[in-house]
This record gives structure tokens, sequence and C-alpha cells, in this order.
């Protein structure tokens, strides 16, 4: 903001330049870094459920998207379901898979390590004793586990570096990694 | 599976006598309720992300679907994405509307209450500078609130206790609020 460089830099088809300007602007004002995330959902009858993500509030300012995001939930058969959709504890592995890696990118890019390809694999347990409320089992995934194969001319020392600065910095990652209150209320 | 009723029950499009089956299941092999989920995940550069959900496995089988379910992630424009799909933290949000609210359909539908429509809004505030680790802030939602509009005969009481089972039994909502670990690695 402050150099008279016109010149974009990309690096990882990041825009570092942009990337850089958002810090120096949040360090010259915080409240430009606080963002309101939402959605509505509409339960569709049985397991189905249809989620519609539309606004969201960050940098001051709020913005509208001319088309919203629109998702459809299911469960397969063997989960009373017709898998018209992928089941939510899938959502939340494409939620984490896409935050980690745009986490590992972006911080990849800022330090100008170059990247070529990223694929991952995602798995967790999840036993339906806490579902159904059989016993005292936690509903949710006992662990989830993230494996990364990762083409760069970077060292493996530093891949293993940023897959954990990844994991660190990202907002999906550090939802679930700790407790995060979820609160329910009833409205008219 | 013991008896001779050949009816099947729905309440609230739930299958309760499959539901109650798969119950009396679980109780005489513990087995049948471990599932494991799984994604793949593909960086398509920038903040551009493709996650595929195929297979699972659960009930003592693994299950390939013929049509696999995909997502698109992006971040929006001033998140320096181009915004061709919901961002991952809005992901997050469509697993945990969709999972608290077939949670409280389906213990609904145990208990015999029958629920007529349910629309919710989620939100949870986000601030930058635990993603671009300007500071010791932590990245992910500082907490997710979610309000319940719920048509239904049951009672206004019934109704809140029904809320506060649903996010117990939740598996997404016991992933995010406990500590679950997140585990990443390399491979080659």
């Amino acid at each position: 903001m402050n150099t008279q460089q016109t010149q974009t830099k990309i690096v990882n088809g990041v825009n570092v330049t942009q990337l850089f300007e958002t810090i120096d602007s949040i360090k010259e004002n915080g409240e430009i870094a606080k963002f309101n995330f939402r959605a509505q959902n509409k339960w569709k009858g049985g397991t189905v459920n249809q989620t519609t993500v539309s606004d969201y509030s960050g940098a001051c300012q709020t913005f509208t998207r001319s088309k919203p995001h629109v998702f459809i939930k299911d469960e397969p058969p063997v989960l009373l379901g017709k898998d018209i959709g992928a089941n939510p504890v899938e959502y939340l592995l494409a939620g984490l898979a896409g935050c980690i890696t745009t986490s590992l990118v972006a911080h990849a890019a800022a330090k100008g390590i170059k990247i070529d390809s990223i694929e991952s694999t995602l798995e967790g347990d999840i036993d339906l004793h806490g579902l159904l409320q059989l016993d005292d089992t936690n509903p949710g995934y006992q662990g989830i586990n993230i494996s990364f194969k990762i083409e760069s001319d970077a060292s493996d020392e530093t891949l293993q570096e940023l897959i954990e600065l990844a994991k660190k910095a990202s907002p999906v990652a550090n939802t679930v990694s700790r407790p995060t209150p979820v609160n329910v209320k009833l409205t008219k």
C-alpha cells in the first residue's frame, strides 16, 4: 500500500500482493480482521436438509452473493436415507480438507515456497452408540487423520513444517481440535 | 427383527421400524455401530479445492457409491478467491446444520413426537489474526450459535429438551464442541 510497486505477485495461484496488503491493513486497523459467517438451513423431511449460504460480513462490510451456494445433505440407506447428498460428517471432512489445504497454500505463498500439487485423504471413525445415545460413547469423530501428498521442490522438512503450520492456522482444523462452543436456542 | 410385525412405521419421514431394528442389532453386536467416513481432496490452484466422497464403511461392510458426491470450495474475493464455491468454514456450518437437524428429527421420531417443519440459522465469528498467525487469536470460530424455528404440536419445553438432545447426540456438534484430534502427515 505504501510502495510504488504496481506489479502483482502471484505464488501458488495466490495473490501475494493482496495478501500482504490485507495483513498491512489489519495491522493498521484490527477491526478489518473480524468476519462473521452464517447459513440458513431448512429441513426437507426425513434425513434430508438444504443449507443456503449467501451473505457474510468482514473487513467492516457485509457482502451478499448474487448467487447463493446451496447444499443438500442426506444419509446413505444404511443410515435411513436415500443418499441424495453427502452426509453431514462428510461435509465436515470437505470443509476441513479445503481449509487446511488453502491455509497451507497461502502460508507457502507468503514464504515464497512454490507448490506444484497437493492431494490429500481424510478419514475418521464414528461409533453410532453415541448418536443413538446407547451409552456414553462420543457421537463425533474419535479423531480425523489427514495424509498429504505434495509435489514441490521444497524439502520434506519444509513440507512437514508447512503441514503443521497449515493445521495450526486453519479455521476449520482449529474449530475441530479445540472445544468450540455450540449454542442452541428456540425462536418463534 | 424378532417380531412378526411387517408394517413399517414412519414418523417425520424417518423409518422408525428400521431405526429400532438398527438399535436392536447394535445391542446384539456392537461392531455394527462402527463407521468410517473418508474424503479425497485435490487442490485446484489458489484458494480452490475439490473434495470427493465416495466410499464409507459401517455395519461391518464397505459401501461404494455409484455416483460420488463432489464439492468445490473457494474463498470470496475479499479473501483472495473468486467464490466459485462456498468457503470451508461455511461447509462446516452446512455440515453442522444437517447433522443437528437430522439428530433432532430422528430422536423426535423415536419418541413419537411429530415435527412439521424446522428452519434454522447458524452464525459464528472468525478473526483473521489467527489464520494469518499475527497473534495468538484462535483461527477458528469463537463459537457457533444456532437458532431453531420449529413447527410442532409438542410443547416449548419438549422442543427445548429436543434441541439439547439433538446437540448432545449430533456427531458434527460433538466433534466441534469437544477437542477432537486432527492428525496430519506427509506421504509419498
